[in-house]
Parts: structure tokens; C-alpha cells; sequence
């Protein structure tokens, strides 16, 4: 029978994803459609973006699963008709390896100091050599695909790596604590900081006030991992005191970010346009026609949302 | 017999280089004396800065090897007086991991584009994902102890490293060129050049007008390498035709760079001031002990300069 597949994502998505997942779903072997309006009664996946304009999956009544086409899920696991399986991007070749991109290099910039370099209007010719990455601590909130894939390449690069998670895990040269306790532990005496935690009730705000003060005095912050991880005052408040000497954003509360926003102006915050990590269209479609396959064949899904975890 | 060892450097290296050289040198075990002041028939080993007051070797009647302190050894290679071996410093730990983290954050930033979110007055907000590096191959001209370090932690984050040595080289996973014909298919459509090359006669230049016309249109020059390695005006010229869209400069021919040089206001000119490597003194006395030790035992000297080669 053939497996019908509705593609709910603003009309721009479908016109970057439909070859790449007409390939992906050719090698399958399975007898499919696609398209972006189908009846839907006649639906058994629907490839899902959560700006969709379906928001209501009652009428998906022989619906399987819903497979989200990217890693964030929270505008849409709140969904009260959404009563069907629900799993999210991890796309290792494009998501992870684009993130590891971004992180380290931010993180580097920051470690060298190359923003003085960057921009020095007065030619300035100071010579002062950073410290090796051994003497600089980076912690990293959430050791997910997207944490743990980067602090093994911040391992390869020589710096001393503590990973956070809520719950224990273990990673190979990475000190690993978890828990209320073990963030305390993780922050104290961190010179930068990346957040690649996923937005849940528990994770909101968790760089506040208190958890900033325990960073190194002038330590860096770097988000790529949601904008609701961060009490945005206290941030402002850590910047003004020299508590934290420079963050780089790359997500927000509201996007695109507000012209008048503060972090536009504060002459220590660099603002990147939520680019840090993209679901790239050919790998993306390699997983999602992988977990219909897997589906199908009566295998279980890959990458299945936790309703209790929230991601 | 006591083993005498004169500090030829400025006054500012022996303070910086007193304790770690002492401490290096007593876990030899050798009965030695080192000091910025000796009587120079009594020296067997000078530890050797270029900018010394030393530039007569004649009255080191005694004198085995001259020990130098940095990389670079253009400016004593050429002295007559210099009968004697001498070793350039190859300090894995501080030359070598220096120069991943300068050339490895230097690529990256190039690579995701990020100066136009460090400088970015007008607060744009534009949604557009740089590639992965596996889409962004990077050549390394030089494949000494420091393009191959920085080779391999390219690799590991994902480029396409292609790697122009005078002489064959073979390393894992890197595209090796070598000679003149390996010099052009190296620097053919690359996008991103890091120079990593001793300072020869047969490397002036070596970028030139010619060279530069080779590259992918838009590439962007990294050198952290020697000033003289760059026709600088043919490099100028590359830059405001859109040839080359960056360069990120380390080195150059007199430094400090002069105020009046035109890469100082160039708009697609980086200058970091002779920041990417340098000898870290703990590392560095190790690595000169380690050579006094096998020297007065008999043993090969390590890291000596070949003076037909010129490095």
C-alpha cells in the first residue's frame, strides 16, 4: 500500500526539500507520495516544521508518527491533538557538524582575543600572546549529540572540558557532572560557557544572576542552544559589572531580534542570526526516510521525542 | 667538567627564561652554569636569540652548538662567524599547539563568516548558513612540524586539506603536493590559504600575482607563516579586485608594522601582531636541556639547521 506523506512546512521549505527527499524516499524502496497538500485522512507521516500552518492533527485520523524537521520541539510538543509518535532532527552530518563549526570557532575567537584584532581603528600593534586552550576551562550545558560532539572536538584542540547534563553520563577526557549540584560545580571558575541545552521547563533561565556569578570573573558566554536559557537582564547586569566580558548569541527569546533590543547595541554582545546549527536538506532527508522506512518495516523510530523530558 | 651555557638574548628573555632553563637543565643531571654574562672562551653552548648582542661567533673558541630560542633562524643562518651547529626551536607544546588554535580560529572564522556579525552596526539580521567545511577546501603551503599539526586538526573538524611541501611528504587523510607543478594544483581553487612556510630564498614571494590568480575567486590568505613569503603589492592588488576577499596577516616584513603601512586601514586586512606562535618557556627550556643533555652524551643534536636547505 502506498505510504502517503504530507510535507507541513512553509511553501520555501518545500521547494529546497523536494528533490532531496524524493531521493531519499526513491532509496527506500517503498511505494510513496509526497506533497504539501494531501487530504488529511489519506496521511501516514507528515514531515513537520512547528511554523506549519497545521497546528491541529485531529483530522490526521490514520496519522502514524509526525517527524519534526528540526531538533527544537517545544512549539509543538504542547500540542494537545498531537497524539501520535513525535521525533526530532539529529542530522550528525549537517546539524552536528555545523554546530561543532560554530562553537569552536566562537570559541576560539574568544580564547585568542581576536575581536581586538578584528576591529583596531588605531593600529594598535600589541603583542601578547593568549594562553594555550590547556589553561582555559570551557563548560558545556547539555551533553546531547550536539554538546558531546562538541566537546570532543574542544578536547582534540587541547582544552580542558566540563560537560553538564540533568542526568549522569560518561564521556571519554570530558569531566562529566550532572544534577542541581553538579551545575554549580560545572560553572565555578568556567572562563567560557555554551549552552546546547534544550529549551524544557527545568533549563529555563538557567544562567541567572546566581549561576553567573559563579563563572571566572570575565569569562565569556556563548549561546547557540535556546534564548530562553538565559535570564536576559542578569546577563545585561554581568556585562555592565565586567562578571562576564562578552557574549555571543546566536538564539533568542523573539526572532529575528527585535531592532531595539539591547543586545544589538551592548558593545560587548555579538549577536549571529540563529545560524550557529542548520538542518541541512540532503542529510535531513536521509533521516527522515530512514525512520519511515524503519516505521514501515516495523522497526521502532529513531530520535523519539520524550513528553516528560521535553525533548 | 662543568658544561657552560651563555643566554644570548635580550635582558627581558633571561628573566622570563631564568627558572624554567635552571629547572630543565637540573633534571639532566649535568653539572652545568648558564648565565647572560660568561667569559666567551669559556662557553660551550650558546642558547641563541637572533636580536642578541652576539653577532660575532669568533671568540666562542670552545663553543659545540648554538641553541636557538625561536623557530626562525633567517637572520643567523647567513653569519659567517657561525661555524658550529645550530638547532631551531621546534617546542611542540608552545610553538606547535599555538599555532593550531591561531590557524585553526583564523580558518573558521574566515570559514563561517563571522566578521559581519562582530561588526555589524546596522544590526542585520541575515539568515544564511555558511557551508560545511567538507565544502571549503583549504590549502597549506609548508608541511613542517606546524602545517602538519594545523593539517591535522582541520581534518578532524571536517576540510578538505590539501598540503605543498618543497619535498614529498606523505600524511593520513591530506591531499600532499610537492615542487613546482604541486604548487599550482595546490593553490588551484582553493578557498582558504594558510601559509606555513620557512623563509628561503625560493620562498619569497611565493605569493604573487601569478599565484594569487590561482586561487578560488574570493579566497581568503592566512599567513602565519614569514612576512617575505607575500608580494605584498600584488596581495593589495588581489585584494581590491575581489581575487582574494581577506587576508589575515601574522608576519611581515618589519615589525612592528609601521603606522603608515597601507594593511593597517585596508578594509579586508586583519593584522595580529606576531601573536600565532610563540615559544612558551617551560616547553622551550625542556626542549634545550634535552639537547645539551644529548650532545655532551654523544648523541645527535635534534632539530638541526641544514644550512643548504635554509631551515
Amino acid at each position: 500500500m502506498t505510504v502517503t506523506i504530507l510535507f507541513a512546512a512553509p511553501s520555501e521549505d518545500w521547494a529546497e526539500y523536494e528533490a532531496p527527499l524524493t531521493d531519499a524516499l526513491d532509496a527506500t524502496g517503498l511505494d510513496y507520495r509526497i506533497g504539501p497538500d494531501l487530504a488529511p485522512e489519506t496521511v501516514d507521516y507528515i514531515v513537520y516544521a512547528p511554523s506549519s500552518k497545521v497546528q491541529d492533527f485531529k483530522p490526521f485520523t490514520r496519522l502514524k508518527a509526525v517527524l519534526n524537521l528540526w531538533a527544537g520541539v517545544e512549539k509543538v510538543i504542547g500540542n494537545p491533538t498531537l497524539t501520535v509518535p513525535l521525533t526530532r532532527m539529529v542530522d550528525e552530518e549537517g546539524l552536528t557538524q555545523g554546530m561543532v563549526e560554530w562553537v569552536t570557532g566562537h570559541v576560539l575567537r574568544h580564547h585568542l582575543g581576536m575581536d581586538r584584532h578584528i576591529v583596531n581603528p588605531e593600529g594598535v600593534w600589541e603583542h601578547e600572546a593568549p594562553p594555550l586552550a590547556h589553561d582555559r576551562p570551557v563548560t558545556i550545558l547539555g551533553m546531547g549529540a550536539l554538546g558531546k560532539a562538541c566537546a570532543r572536538t574542544l578536547r582534540h584542540l587541547g582544552f580542558p572540558v566540563t560537560g553538564w547534563s540533568r542526568s549522569e553520563k560518561r564521556i571519554a577526557n570530558v569531566k562529566c557532572v550532572h544534577g542541581e549540584a553538579g551545575l554549580a560545580q560545572a560553572l565555578r571558575g568556567a572562563q567560557i560557557v555554551v549552552l546546547l541545552l534544550p529549551e524544557t521547563p527545568g533549563t529555563q533561565n538557567i544562567l541567572n544572576a546566581q549561576s553567573l556569578a559563579l563563572l571566572h570573573r570575565g569569562a565569556v558566554v556563548i549561546n547557540p542552544g535556546r534564548g530562553p536559557l538565559i535570564d536576559d537582564a542578569a546577563l545585561l547586569a554581568a556585562l555592565d559589572s565586567g562578571q562576564v566580558s562578552h557574549a555571543t548569541l546566536d538564539v533568542f527569546r523573539v526572532e529575528p531580534l527585535p531592532g531595539d533590543d539591547p543586545y544589538w547595541t551592548h558593545p560587548r554582545v555579538t549577536v549571529t542570526p540563529h545560524v550557529a546549527s542548520e538542518t541541512r536538506p540532503g542529510s535531513a532527508s536521509r533521516v527522515i526516510a530512514e525512520n519511515i522506512r524503519r516505521s514501515e518495516n516495523g522497526m521502532p523510530l529513531l530520535h523519539l521525542v520524550d513528553p516528560l523530558a521535553g525533548y
